[in-house]
């Protein structure tokens, strides 16, 4: 399903921005999504044992499975905050439940950033304050939520669709971030999906993870994973069409546009790795087993020695062997071919000798497309991951400075 | 035990070196050790499953458990060559073993550098020929052997020690080389270690594979794993002290100093890793379980996002518990505490807000010990690693070319 441009926000949602100079002034860092009507709602949440304080109350208030509104900052991620942590999370949500008029229970807090940092409350109180008091003045768009939770990302990460049921329009939009930590099970990464579709909280529930596990948890940047990862769906049923269960015809509509989504939203959080110049895809095929094939294809996509050679636009094809090789897979050495977009660099084990014509490949691309056939069975995943560069260590090195 | 100043060569060990311009001209790249009488040998080697063909010619030949020279080059690790790299490392242990007067099946071979060029064996003939053939004619040093198998190493890296035995003088000497794709299961590592001990080849065999469980398993650089890692060890007796098995008192005194002359050469590994700045000992304790304690200590020393900030001066204990977080292990947040070297960063999960005093400590420091007290029981490793720089980016991203 190809994702339309332009936006297709969802009935009776809304958003609002603010400044609380979190981290340092200069740029929204608050941001507000509202439903006017209570929205059935999922979350996908990180499986990080250490797990910030906004993440324990949303995994805690996700089992109503209901909501009206999610509160969100960058700057800062609340995590390791101790019972103060706890408390700030919770009262976050207080004054947006406040201000909006709703139940405390159905607002979800989610925050990226510094860790270990105590959130600046006396900054944040007003602000979330403001925000929530006149819940019929939107002043913001969606595209303006993916910016305030914006934290190295380069750019806004958003993406809609719509499609048709029982001849309704019902519209599917989500905002994103990533950019460091990126790695299965979500690292960094907050994803809020907003739908006016009419669906039951287990039929929501099932779709979310199953497109979660497609899409986000076969992405990896430095296979760091964070303790904040959040994904948040509300489908508050203002696009009238009958009820979606499991069962229904709409919920393959359904899924359908939601893998759509969030695999759009996934290859942008990969392609804006931290310092990334080029977005790869690894395809393991031809694996004994499909577990081969994502072992393997997230141990080439995580090796450190792969990741540089792709930055300095180097085939090292070596490197890859080196990764299967260790990668715990089964392989036989002399049956392996390797693949650079349509460049064949890799035949039974051995150089084809075109390296020099996938080191131009490298160089002209933005977009590579890797993959190795293992010729063992009929295993074939795919993940996404970026080139690792100088520019990853100038960020995370001066990250807190 | 401190490993002492000087060289302690064992007796009976000769060495050259020779340029064969593998991978360029201007240096050593080719090394020959060799022993005046058959010396008991033992190896361990490379777990992954892509090996160089001289790492395959090895595992055979260990089997007798003999060795009368060593041959390594440096510039071309002979990986993914076929059958042709099958027979070149053949042919350059028989050609050693031509000029040496001595069975092929003890000479061994070792290779390292780039993966999947065919040896310009046209280069490499006349100088292997060359250094055996007037095996009485040793001209170079045990520090000269260091040097021709380096390949991004920035220092030669040797080690040697000497202790009493039977009212004899027992010496041991190794070199190595590191110093990318360093990782437990030894990555690129070549280890050559030689001693005048007499001792049985089971007890060899033993004490080697316990020393390197305890040393080189227990660093890493960038998490991968190399096709050719190989640690082989000679034994030929000519200190002329009592026959040593496993059971005699002379074992301990030997696994002593050969753990003492491993760990150094592992330090010195990690240190020298690519672009490092800091050599860096993950010391993970409290753990639930031993495993535990290995796995975390592991999680953290790999996790690039701790790496930079050590590279960054910044005591981002954040991403050390993240780390941790995402290990898999036993976990209380609340119990966790973290030093570097003794300034206690990190109590009961929570920060005690001495960061700027340890990013003072890691801006003076070459040398930092992190320590994790997860209070949970008594499992306790020590992981060494080195911090992640946007040198490393750069030696990586322009090895090939």
């Amino acid at each position: 399903m190809k994702i339309p441009k332009g936006m297709h926000i969802p009935k009776g949602f809304g958003f609002r921005v603010a400044e609380a100079a979190i981290k340092k002034p200069g740029r929204p860092d608050l941001a507000l999504i509202f439903s006017e009507k209570e929205a059935a709602a999922a979350g996908v949440f990180t499986t990080n044992k250490i797990k910030g304080a906004p993440v324990r109350l949303d995994i805690d208030r996700i089992k109503d499975g209901r909501a009206r509104a999610i509160i969100v900052n960058s700057g800062n991620a609340n995590v390791c905050n101790g019972q103060k942590g706890m408390r700030d999370a919770r009262e976050m949500a207080r004054i947006a439940s406040l201000g909006l008029g709703v139940d405390e229970k159905t607002v979800y807090v989610a925050s990226t950033g510094v860790i270990g940092t105590p959130m600046p409350m006396e900054r944040i109180r007003p602000k979330i304050a403001a925000m929530a008091e006149d819940a019929s003045k939107y002043t913001a768009g969606f595209e303006d939520v993916a910016r305030a939770i914006m934290t190295t990302d380069t750019f806004q990460k958003y993406a809609s669709t719509s499609f048709k049921l029982d001849g309704r329009e019902v519209r599917i939009a989500a905002v994103a971030k990533g950019s460091g930590m990126i790695h299965p099970n979500m690292a960094t990464m907050l994803c809020f999906i907003i739908t006016d579709m009419r669906i039951g909280r287990a039929a929501l529930n099932l779709a979310l993870k199953s497109s979660v596990e497609k899409s986000f948890n076969r992405i990896t940047v430095d296979g760091d994973t964070s303790t904040s990862d959040t994904v948040l769906i509300m489908a508050n049923g203002l696009a009238g069409n009958s009820p979606v269960r499991q069962s229904s015809e709409g919920y393959a509509l359904f899924s359908r546009a939601l893998d759509a989504i969030t695999t759009e939203l996934a290859r942008m959080v990969a392609r804006d790795g931290e310092g990334a110049t080029k977005l790869i895809e690894v395809h393991v095929k031809g694996a004994k087993t499909q577990k081969d094939a994502l072992r393997g294809a997230f141990t080439i996509a995580e090796s450190p020695l792969v990741k540089t050679a792709f930055f300095g636009n180097d085939a090292n094809w070596g490197r890859i062997m080196a990764a299967i090789g260790r990668s715990g897979i089964s392989i036989e050495e002399n049956k392996v071919d390797i693949y650079m977009d349509k460049i064949k660099i890799v035949g039974k084990g051995k150089t084809t000798g075109k390296d020099s014509e996938a080191g131009k490949l490298l160089r002209e691309s933005k977009e590579i497309s890797l993959v190795v056939d293992l010729h063992l069975g009929t295993g074939s995943e795919k993940v996404l991951t970026c080139d690792l560069t100088g520019e990853y260590i100038r960020i995370n090195a001066e990250y807190r400075t």
